[in-house]
């Protein structure tokens, strides 16, 4: 357990340097990232390398015994490489190319691109990977930010025919798989296949699905050149990157797999603004942020990070980018700190250690205002520093977080749903956080896993709408052991974005036999009774076959069967219902869920328990002696914290 | 009265049509409709024709006594079409070709698919002409759909300009006719006319309104090149097309005067979601339909098909493309069969055979679920073949259907309040159907006629908002001795979309003696208190002159007046009172009004009357003996049907 | 005080000519504006210029004794002239020219079409510049309407580049006031700089806002052309300019300081219904408009006209480019002529004299019905007319108006927030208005006035969120000894979008002298209570400093701060609770603010008091002698006017 903080050297005079230094480490901040929108610096004009204040900034830092995160600048290629190679620049689905300016106008399917990162970034690795003060790396910057993954430039499309060719080997296997005899649109080579974009109507879904996961692979393998680099030049240093909150244009996981810390950028705040939630939603947790937002995101990532996830940029007052920006209430700063600890961070790093008075983030809070006085958020950073000590006093502070149950997550699910709804508002992160969210207010630990991932050892295993399964998915489920539950559409798509045969859900059907034969999406103002609740969005219309119906609605339809240990729910529930149907499965799988008041969290790390309150009162923990306590005690103010041995 | 079935053989294994086709005739389906999409299987590569499968498609279906509808396939031209002729592509108002990869990617202005279109409308024809299965023709499919009609491709604006001089002869006679005096838009020759898009501000709404009517021509102009072909090649064989509900961008009168058969494709579910309807209207006939929405279409397309009009396409369970795509009720398959045939349809043929399990509409029920099993649909559909013997037992049970009510329904209004609507929400369509829905709910039969249609033998005429009249219809109006009611803005423009010299109703002031000296729109927040109900939208304000008043506003101005059998609303009444206007006038003008129960529609064809239960109550049929019912009984379950004869 | 019309000859036959002018003298019309549109009548092919009709339209004109306001015809180039040089067409943000078709097709920056117009208005101003009957000149028409300012042309970026120049001198200076070294967007040479459009996310600020003031600039320098050539060739004859109502694109300050009359389109009901009001104010306020918005821009302009403003166009009835356009109701053609008088106005001129009936405006209301009959609008004309007698009768009638309440009004600010809201609906000109509704509730005169006018003689100074402040503007308010009421966000940046050094208020600490040392955005479901009401949108969150806290938030925060006469509220407070916050301040002021009923309104003007009645209600003047009424009595009508004497 650490903190870090970002810093931007060259924004500040450099007679400023050391004392910010100083300062960082006697706040308690033990690294520092920097360099990731420096290109203009590193290289004001092309060829001609400027490293002299780069060298200065790390040298003063290092003095001041910061471990470094350097990272490469490719988020923000200059404007004289944008002059040189417009191609560089990404095209958007208007057909025209989006312009220099701000960050992030590169096209991943550029061959100038790429060359120019190779450059730029064998450049920074070979001049700072062996610097002592250098003791991390982090590729480019949240790639995907700004919907920057998907282009419809020339070079993707070319591009996009080599994958398909190399997905396809033949034109004709294609036109199979996809069905595309379906309207005439057949291709008779590689060369006739455009992006799928400006079309009459919606464009051919399984074109779609191929050029998104194509999009993503491009990005994996624009990563994968990075790490090689650093890696070659600065040997032994962990390489990261720092995923943004539900930038879901790109897989994740494939991407962590070629890092050895996958980190995230945490702002609750403007997350809850920007989400999906209903305005009375964002009005009550206007300044905490969703008490089960931020947590989703630790154990995402804690899922696919080789060594302890990180916090690569922490929300430390308001921001700027939110449509409306809000002050977080002072404590909070403190309390998304130790939650990310909680769920098993290795570090807490804040974005920024001073507010810039200039550009497009001059609106976006620090840890020092832009007068270079402490904010709340670097007073608050200070006590959680002092916090750590006390808590790393307990052998297992460190442990790592496992907990009992997974809910599965996946970045295909996200696009086939964006691209074939077929209810326009199915948005399948809001159900899979549902599931997450009424999982946490039963008081239990989730682990957030891929569906390629080991499921062994898991009690309970919650899917939510899964189209495509892994073809050994239904083996590993039932190899684990655990309680499975189903939500509605799984396993209702093949790889090719066709109806199973067997219909859905597919191949899913050997534990779960029930044949879908119908399925029905229902506007917002309509739900469907069902015993104990009701039923939003969706509904499957099944024949339940060999399982037992435990639910049905007003017309009779099943909604929850259960067959030997899998569940599954037809429809999406309301959150009562679909918390004490998970509580009772639960209990079945051999756990204990325990209901948590409005507000209140837990989270199990070693030997301690972490209580969070996002509620506006105060909280008692209840049969916990005073003495086991760490961290505050037995009553838990508001946007308190406490922590307690077992 | 017979059923039929779209299939597509190219979808399925050669090996299944057999039993597809035994299938079909089993169920008692008569008719076929194939091949509208399938240009890329009838020639794979430029001028290579390969009609083997289709041959033998055709035959398999013959051979089981299927009469076929063949389909010219210029919906969806090929690849290798638009890769060689990009051309083909219209320009969407953004100023971008609308790109290949979905459908009805064509510019009817494109002279090289008017070739193309030629070409292979021919050879179908000559291949298919004199096959002994083939019964019918369909031309392309589904004009209009996706906002196909308005191009604004350099083809279009140079047909255009030829289109201008054709009507005006001089550019001053269309400066004349147009004013475009105003705002120094005067032009010097045709060649300096572009189409009227991306204008600062609204463009000339002449202007406008002539593209619009020379898009609409463009489209009859190329549906003649394809009805010509087929007469020449399959004489005798009748031709039709499938229009789209609502896709009112073209002309339906002026492409159906060149058809046999006028067919359109009913989707009560879908279209209940997708047009302006409220969110509780929508909400209240989820799984429905609204009562009145199949019978409006019914009516329109009656009113203009020589032989008698078919549901070409018949939904027949959830389908796609609406946002929401709820499963329709147990019953609502058959009832609306029924009702297709009440209202004087020839055919009812169901879209699709099967469900499709790949491509852009793979959730699209079928009358048989992917895995081959009958759907729900499919029963429903055996059910209405066994009742249609039961029912044609009755001499006069396919009687042409003709109502003592006319309804005027008019497409260049639809454009002209589009272009030019005074107040955002002015909807034609909506105001057509308020009228249309107000004489159902009193029992009506209605016939949907155009403006320009022989009016004798009707005892009543609605005439919505109609502002361009044909410069006899006053005088047609007076002779057919009908009571006429009026709605607001009735001759209100001249031909040119002028305001007529003697202000509104220009032409109609010789039977509607009054002035219209002023008009307001009002904003959905806002009604206005009128006797017997309120007013919303718009009023005209009017000298009354020598009409008398017979309702007036809050504030005095006049609201319904009457001169002789002349009747004017000048506002759109709430519907209560809509209704208990027209119950008044209908009794003054001889007829029965009786006033339905709630979801309850009633229909006649020959000595039959048929009786729709839309509601969720049985509903009672009162004096009625039971033993005249042909179909069901005097109690109607919901979604229940029930026949009896006079 | 005089009433005038707006005319088109060119849109009537000849021989209708000498009628109306024989009739607007009879209504009591004494000036006529002509030619801003009639380009192509003047100059039909290029070159060839045809003066014959408006020769003769200016003789008859003048014969009838009517003053004529002669207009450039440039905001209507023709058709032949875009022909001839497309870049006259302004870019959209979309990087498409707007096309020819409708009016203000024209870009500020193109050097052909500054080239252009000073060709034609050259001409016209040799021609008439003499001519008896010409007493005043409008250049162009309504600069800035339909967002014609900023264009994304070559031509524009490259002037940008010079603006630039002119501003910054180096390129490193740039560099240094922008901050461009955020996100490496730094510039080697003034020609790497292109307009800030079509970025992947925000552009920045400082790149934004100077775009923003070199559109506006552009508008001054074509304006400024136009005066020239006119003062050059009509000596002596005043110029005008006729600004519309919030079209805030340019800075109205430039452009007026180059005219001599600065006029107003008033279109009320247009404005209700287009502008930010709630709907249920848009429907309270439906036919008579808001009861301060048309005061609202009479008071700007009377403050940057150098002889009384004029209203260049009043509404004389519906209008027709609004989203719903009601008719006004009887009597507030007479109450916005009078509103406008009492306020200052020298000249109240409608438009216009008849309705067209054809063409974009068709559905425009004019003095005159298209049949040429006197319309509504028209008659209450000539009572206005009348009563000006009876007015003028007084000897100080047209005595200027002043104010003792000033309020800073800003077009720099409305970019800035634009740019950079921080707060989604953060829309400036309803902030300052809202204060000024509240002022004038409280019974006050207002004058409005830019930030760099001088502020002596004022009792009480309000300005709404002023983020960039003058250098001299605390020390001009000190100066003046006036009580000074500070919005949130005064001085909240510097002039080139920075955070000021010592944080915001910047320059203004010297006499407000807090720290704002956090601010927050709001949305709309969300306030924070304040003693006595509640605050909204925006909170500055401040160290008090050496100020007086009169009023704290519930969670403690300074809302409402004193020192010395400085107020300064930190957020925008409810309608109730700033009006009795002015009301307190007010009286400090030594000012005695009498709250009015609802819909009453109340100006001065010389020694007269003119009272408007906007509510449906008869309103009682009291304690006013009923002797003392020239127009009207103690009891105002509904859509009432009243003016009595000292």
């Amino acid at each position: 357990m650490r903190l870090g903080v970002c810093y931007y050297p060259e924004h500040w005079p450099e007679t400023m340097w050391e004392d910010d230094a100083r300062r960082m480490k006697a706040l308690g901040i033990e690294q520092v990232r920097i360099a990731e929108f420096a290109w203009s610096r590193m290289e004001p004009s092309p060829g001609e390398y400027d490293w002299g204040w780069l060298d200065r900034a790390v040298d003063v830092l290092g003095a001041a015994d910061l471990q470094i995160v350097m990272c490469t600048p490719t988020a923000t290629p200059p404007k004289w490489l944008i002059d040189r190679h417009p191609d560089v620049l990404p095209v958007g689905a208007d057909g025209r190319p989006r312009a220099f300016g701000s960050r992030r106008h590169y096209d991943f399917s550029s061959p100038s691109y790429f060359e120019a990162s190779l450059a730029i970034c064998t450049a920074v690795a070979k001049r700072y990977g062996q610097h002592p003060a250098v003791a991390f790396w982090q590729t480019d910057n949240e790639y995907g930010c700004h919907n920057t993954v998907v282009s419809y430039s020339p070079a993707a499309v070319q591009r996009f025919r080599q994958w398909l060719k190399a997905r396809y080997g033949t034109v004709d296997a294609l036109n199979r798989a996809w069905g595309t005899v379906f309207w005439s649109m057949e291709y008779r080579s590689f060369d006739e296949i455009d992006a799928p974009v400006a079309t009459v109507t919606e464009a051919h879904p399984s074109h779609r699905l191929d050029y998104r996961r194509f999009a993503s692979d491009e990005v994996a393998r624009y990563n994968r050149m990075q790490v090689e680099i650093i890696r070659a030049h600065s040997p032994g240093r962990p390489v990261a990157h720092n995923f943004m909150q539900l930038f879901t244009e790109f897989d994740h996981y494939d991407v962590a797999a070629d890092l050895d810390i996958a980190t995230w950028d945490s702002y609750p705040l403007g997350a809850l603004e920007e989400q999906w939630y209903a305005p009375e939603v964002k009005a009550k947790f206007l300044r905490t942020g969703h008490p089960d937002f931020a947590s989703f995101n630790h154990d995402v990532y804690r899922g696919m990070s080789k060594l302890p996830f990180w916090v690569m940029e922490q929300q430390p007052g308001p921001v700027n980018w939110a449509h409306w920006n809000p002050s977080p209430l002072p404590g909070m700063v403190r309390l998304w700190s130790w939650e990310a600890f909680a769920h098993g961070a290795g570090c807490v790093s804040y974005f920024r250690w001073r507010q810039a008075p200039f550009a497009q983030e001059q609106m976006h809070a620090g840890l020092n205002t832009p007068d270079n006085l402490l904010d709340v958020g670097g007073s608050e950073a200070h006590c959680v520093a002092e916090e750590i000590a006390r808590v790393e006093a307990h052998a297992d502070a460190n442990a790592p977080v496992r907990g009992k149950i997974a809910l599965v997550w996946d970045y295909e699910a996200k696009w086939l749903f964006e691209i074939h709804p077929q209810g326009a508002d199915f948005f399948y992160p809001r159900f899979a956080f549902e599931y997450y969210s009424a999982l946490r207010s039963l008081g239990f630990d989730v682990d957030i896993v891929s569906a390629h991932a080991p499921l062994d050892g898991y009690a309970m295993i919650v899917v939510p709408p899964l189209p495509i399964v892994p073809d050994d998915f239904a083996a590993r489920l039932k190899a684990s052991g655990a309680h499975v539950v189903f939500g509605p559409r799984c396993g209702s798509k093949t790889e090719s974005v066709q109806i199973p045969s067997n219909l859905p859900p597919g191949s899913l059907s050997s534990i779960l036999p029930v044949r879908v034969w119908r399925v029905e999406s229902m506007r917002p103002n309509v739900t469907e009774a069902v015993e104990g609740g009701y039923a939003r969005h969706w509904r499957d219309l099944i024949e339940p076959a060999q399982t037992t119906v435990l639910a049905r609605f007003a017309d009779d339809h099943p909604a929850y069967v259960q067959a030997d240990k899998v569940h599954y729910f037809t429809s999406l529930f309301d959150d009562a219902l679909t918390q004490s149907l998970f509580a009772r499965i639960a209990k079945e799988a051999g756990l204990a869920p325990t209901p948590l008041a409005d507000g209140i969290r837990v989270s199990r790390r070693g030997g301690l328990t972490y209580v969070f309150n996002y509620s506006n009162d105060p909280h008692i923990v209840d049969g916990i002696g005073g003495d086991r306590f760490i961290i505050g005690s037995r009553e838990v103010e508001p946007q308190g914290v406490a922590i307690y041995r077992a």
